[in-house]
């Protein structure tokens, strides 16, 4: 809103040069401008403080609880995750697909500098005749074999009725990308107090995401961490469309931590370190990496797992 | 193909091996495997090596032309871009809007370490009443400025009419994402023997992209340089969906030269410095800025105008 | 695959000819054709049928259950939807709000020839903070206005552990867009033997969307009706954005039983009657609508919901 | 903007009884709403007369060229196409072929109805490598054709350069939908004074549609007919994504004159009835379909051509 007899021009102008994307509107003598959702984040004070400028109104706060955790690391299992902390490796197969299989590959997350080891015991696929997952003894598995290395534990719960399972070996529990939306999943693993990973749905803006981290720690999540993997493009050329503004959007204006999973992005292993070093270099706070030995053999996404040996260098990138 | 007598589940895993992500398609006691388009690039000799495998069909290449620059850069005015090169700045104002504007920030262009200087003489904009640039003598300051600080010059042609006029002064002629798919103004453009600078169009597929270089190195392109800078997405968060994943497959798998214009993907400045760094890191050969050093009074997109203060730190990422 | 020594060129036209979009791959002598996922369905007999070709690959069928329901209704509480049967009215309120609006809104439905009253009890939000839905109470109270009025019952399942209480009151269980990967929810729902209304992901390929539905037939759902509500667009001109490509196909190729929800694919209630029209036309077996006498105090979607007297039009579209 | 002292939550409801969607924004002890973009259509006088309300702020009209041909036909060669005409069907084949070909269809779309007989001279293709139109000679053709049989005349302009010579042969002048965003053809193709066939953009919204509209009728057309023929979506189950929603909305709110072309949007010619049915049910006023009676030897487009025997019961649906 501006003030009466105010030079709506000059406000259009000192608007701009604070980032924001103003659109005049008019209503019988008052000029007003409205703001477009995606203006660089401007304080409203400073909105409040251009000459001429008689009023600011803004939305309620849609996420007060995510807001609260921004500009500082989640801590899981003694690691910091977030603003201010170094980035992290999470690392392993796609599922956990036998007892010797994630002890070796714990054995290389850590050698290769991995804080977490990441597998799944419950896998969603498409299809209900592709491979679902060991199930619960693969829980068994994963958490000894990152234990034995030192490695904190992310694993996906897929099932209300699992998730307090899951939750019981998992430092981090992962949301994954087809069920952010899945209230009733959201709860019951916020309400086991871990942790959590909230992958981005498919086509889920980023305010649906961040609601989706406020239904977390609403029902009492320890500290919610987004997971950007990949939105649903229009171009086949690769698996998904690897959204880096939103996640430079997240670290910078949100400070928020966001790690990138750049394997499903990619879908094919030949671009997941390019696209890891870019997400890095974007402001993530990590990476969420799949890989495996012997991709030839892997029940589910073999083509776009990274065979351990490239992990090493993955992080060796300075922010 | 897969030779009769064949074991097809060990084909499958030799491909999966490859980084391939393979269909399994049947006909009459014969089995063939199918690939996704995403799979990662794998030299047909090495499928064909595969045991087992009877024989490989691949679709006529679409772009031999595009093909034959791949692996080496573009030299446009003396510098080379892409594969092999060091990266690039491309810097300027959205339009040109005066002979003196211009002059300054040529000067802090080139102080920052840019090699080109952008500019627009003829601004495609969605509403005809908004302002289209000062055409012509716009050419001309721009040229100018350039020569006294030893950049080169690149700039938007629109129109057919206008190429040999734009082709005239610049170095490297722009095509914009409103226009990649006009083929008149490509065969235009290209009949100049200009290098082009190929913006990405709004909801180009990757190949889509390439034939329309195709179109450019067919009608007399000296080269083309392909230019990322966000797609259309379903999210207001950011202006566009930058592809960093495209930027990455054009860069390390087909090898051509890309750059990334990250002013417009992002929209505001903000997450212009995150969103470049992440770009190089994906493999760009440089990066198309916008800067203006008073955004308040900048004639078009001004929130997303970097102060020209900020050039410098951009190319400071090793690759 | 083409008969070593047949005209190319003449396979090429005579698989346009059946409607079919193919490209050329060749091996060391020998020709076949790709067909574009988009072709006209052809069958696999006509295509062997054309002179010159040697044989024809096709994936294995992805969901062997789906097909076997194709050509024919699903019958709900004695009401047949879907090939054949004529089109149906699904209409009621967003949320249930009250014991006596749901008592009104039965009996407009039932008026205007509605076979179906649909309401949400459990209500999935994007927040956390907006009304959730009244829960079990108002499944009851759903429950009785529609004996009361000879309807069927419809109502959404947001959770594993509510999807018997669910299917105890339910003719036909909704799976809502947020849920439709949620293949946890769709096994809970799909064993309590109800057939399941399945609406299509906010981004969900139809391939994705069929192979939900044979999730919910394997494990034991009485029939799948497909639903469509519109996927994410990139325009906010409309709420969502209506694939009515997408029933054709479902409707004419897939001979399923589809209907479609006009309500929240335009969001806006000036839109609802003319998409309805054009949903029929375009094959869909019914209409999920949402109606309320008093959008001002609706708890939920208000300025979607149509006048419960504009329901009686609706179906009056000869197919 | 509300009134200090009334009641907010009234004058919500009472927005929302309008249809609108409106979101409470707060400053300083003062209350407002903004609405939603897809909300319906509400005149600002009836929001000014909702008590409570103390004024609306609503931006410029953006192309009051576009709204002042609102709610009329655009006369075509004395055909009323639009607002109040009986539906119009344009046909003919993808690229005019031959001589004979384009006489033997223009008898054929005569018969079935047809008002306009449809073809391309100058074709639009991805690969530069692919037919591109007879060119010059097949404007001749085409306008022999269509004089001979009572017919007006569509082709499209694809380069300013042509514009003129199109335009003296065509009653109605297409631009593609590559080219809706192509400023200097717009403008070139404007100035010959003829109505315009202006299809959507791949990912154009309806607002940038109909700022291109704004543009042709800025710069001399008669008129401007708009055309959906599919948007880019993400599933290649159809070629491209029918936007029925765009229709309703021009029609029905806008008051515009719009026709659909099935035949892109479907990609396959089993499905262009349905979806021509679709259309009219939206509120199209005319369909643009392509035919040809030997699609096996079609140079373009023959997977998606209607055998012109299927023309005549396109427009029989009553509206």
């Amino acid at each position: 809103m501006v003030k009466p007899g105010a030079d709506g021009e000059r406000v259009r102008a000192a608007l701009v040069a604070l980032g924001a994307w103003p659109t005049a509107v008019v209503d019988g003598g008052r000029l007003a401008f409205v703001l477009e959702p995606c203006s660089t984040a401007v304080p409203l004070d400073a909105l409040r403080a251009v000459a001429g400028v008689d009023g600011v109104a803004a939305p309620r706060e849609a996420c007060p609880l995510v807001a609260r955790q921004a500009g500082q690391p989640v801590v899981v299992a003694g690691v910091p995750v977030g603003p201010g902390a170094a980035p992290v490796l999470l690392a392993g197969p796609c599922s956990v697909e036998s007892e010797a299989q994630i002890h070796e590959l714990a054995a290389r997350v850590a050698a290769a500098g991995g804080r977490f080891l990441r597998g799944g015991a419950f896998k969603p696929r498409t299809s209900p005749y592709a491979f679902q997952g060991h199930g619960e003894p693969a829980l068994d598995w994963l958490a000894a074999a990152a234990r034995a290395h030192g490695l904190g534990v992310v694993t996906e719960a897929m099932s209300e009725r699992a998730a307090e399972r899951v939750a019981a070996v998992a430092d981090l529990v992962q949301i994954g990308s087809r069920n952010m939306s899945n209230s009733a999943l959201l709860r019951a693993v916020a309400e086991t107090r871990r942790p959590v990973l909230l992958k981005r749905g498919m086509a889920a803006t980023v305010d649906e995401w961040l609601q989706a981290g406020e239904y977390c720690l609403l029902h009492g999540a320890a500290g919610v961490i987004f997971c950007e993997r990949g939105v649903r493009g229009f171009d086949a050329a690769t698996r998904n469309l690897l959204d880096l503004g939103a996640v430079a959007l997240l670290a910078h204006v949100h400070r928020q931590p966001v790690v990138v999973d750049p394997s499903h992005a990619a879908g094919r292993r030949d671009l997941v370190a390019p696209l890891a070093r870019a997400a890095l270099a974007a402001g993530a706070a990590g990476l969420l990496v799949e890989c495996h030995d012997d991709p030839a053999r892997a029940l589910s996404d073999g083509p776009q797992a990274l065979p351990s040996a490239a992990l090493a260098g993955l992080l060796e990138v300075s922010r």
